[in-house]
């Protein structure tokens, strides 16, 4: 099953920082393969649901191996039995809309 | 890894009624053997992060089995490495906070 | 325009442990008069838009007040122009679907 | 208190395509003036608390309108009381750890 995800870590009891656990985030996501788009509030993801969930899962291991005590994380995930549909593609509809 | 997640499940293209398929959620999760909190906005419920994910994806595939074209569905997802935590001491501690 | 909310208030760059943080947010829900209901990932509350905007608000400025430097919320919402929902009635929907 | 989001807004009792929905949304936040970034999952916005959840209500009374039923909506908000932060910037921090 083919998956769309927008995901955001949160470490806690850490500092007020964030950007290097963000950064190691990406990292995950980079060595995983799988297609994803860092934006201001979160990554954006698609591909398999298992490989999907085992990046996100990867990066709170990743997380934790720093030293990260808890982590919340909230993922908003679409799939579809209608078509196969792509990120690029959800952009792309909304904007012909608007020409 | 433990996980403590709420979710919950969207039908997209259906009926404005959601009841059926959030029911539909529940027989899922009842079968899975995982422990389970229904809620007025999603569904608590812990375990081993893969069985927990395995859940939630038998939800997805339950709900297009009923003809529901495109699901969105949000997770609230936390871990820990300090300490394991369950649901049940989550609400005490607060409680135990206001008394 | 009544809502139906679900929201998880996340405090960043402080202990590990939240349930003082959460505690808080539930004595602001409380001076607020609306109906609210803890469970173990989050509140659920309804009531006007406006009023519930201004509690989810009124938490924010509260865990700053007390030292939190940063803060992650994240909110469910519901709406409908078909007809008026309780959050009560949304629980035993399901269940009256699995009797 | 300035706040930076994401929001996600999924009509429910629709069709099973959105984009006409989501154009409408980009429509609302452009009149609002507020600052913000259409991405696959979503849409980011940052500014004055009041002013952002205004825009958020004014796409769900726009979509409402628009003969949309029942609306499920995502947000993602964070709040600082240490500095300031602009949307912008989180991604470049991200960027500048990955150098």
């Amino acid at each position: 099953m083919r998956v769309i995800v927008d995901f955001t870590v949160v470490p806690v009891g850490t500092g007020v920082s964030l950007s290097a656990y963000i950064a190691e985030v990406e990292r995950v996501l980079q060595r995983s393969g799988l297609h994803h788009e860092l934006h201001a509030n979160g990554t954006n993801v698609e591909g398999d649901w298992e490989e999907v969930m085992a990046a996100i899962r990867g990066c709170h291991e990743a997380l934790h191996a720093m030293g990260v005590p808890r982590i919340h994380t909230d993922i908003k995930l679409g799939t579809r039995s209608d078509r196969e549909q792509r990120m690029a593609e959800k952009v792309a509809s909304v904007r012909a809309r608007m020409a």
